[in-house]
């Protein structure tokens, strides 16, 4: 399995617009993609402005896939323009 | 429900050592706590040394109750002695 954390940043004021376009991926992802095992928005307890993806796929084609779909491109844009800056993302295989 | 990412470095040829304290953790928050209904250990694919537990609980208290298991606490000087800095724990929100 591969596990993947998606950090970002949200300039300020595109709080409600990040918010709408992740849920709105987020469920899509969950409905189509059973290799997306968890796929989650979660927001910093701590840092202003950051939330993360936590995210477990069950092999890397999945992963793959996942990165592939209209839906995740299509989404790219939405969220994009509510970054205030690069993403960070980092990938891990599982320990088992 | 609450996310947390604690992100741990290793120390040079700690890692077997580290790896094992770590399973044996895992398997015993797996068979006890239901209310942790993730907690994974994942290596990184590009920075070497470095792991995560990737944790979702049901609630605060379920995150509060697994900080204070036996188990846990025993984990600490096991897995405390492999690392090569403190480890780096964040706390997030569940955005539904």
């Amino acid at each position: 399995m591969i596990g993947v954390i998606a950090k970002l940043k949200i300039a300020a004021g595109k709080e409600a617009a990040f918010e709408a376009a992740a849920k709105d991926l987020m469920a899509k992802v969950k409905a189509n993609e059973p290799g997306a095992l968890t796929y989650q928005l979660y927001k910093s307890k701590t840092e202003a402005d950051t939330y993360i993806f936590m995210e477990e796929y069950s092999s890397q084609a999945a992963l793959d896939a996942h990165g592939k779909t209209e839906y995740f491109l299509a989404a790219g844009p939405h969220i994009g323009v509510c970054l205030a800056g690069p993403p960070e993302v980092q990938y891990f295989d599982m320990v088992e």
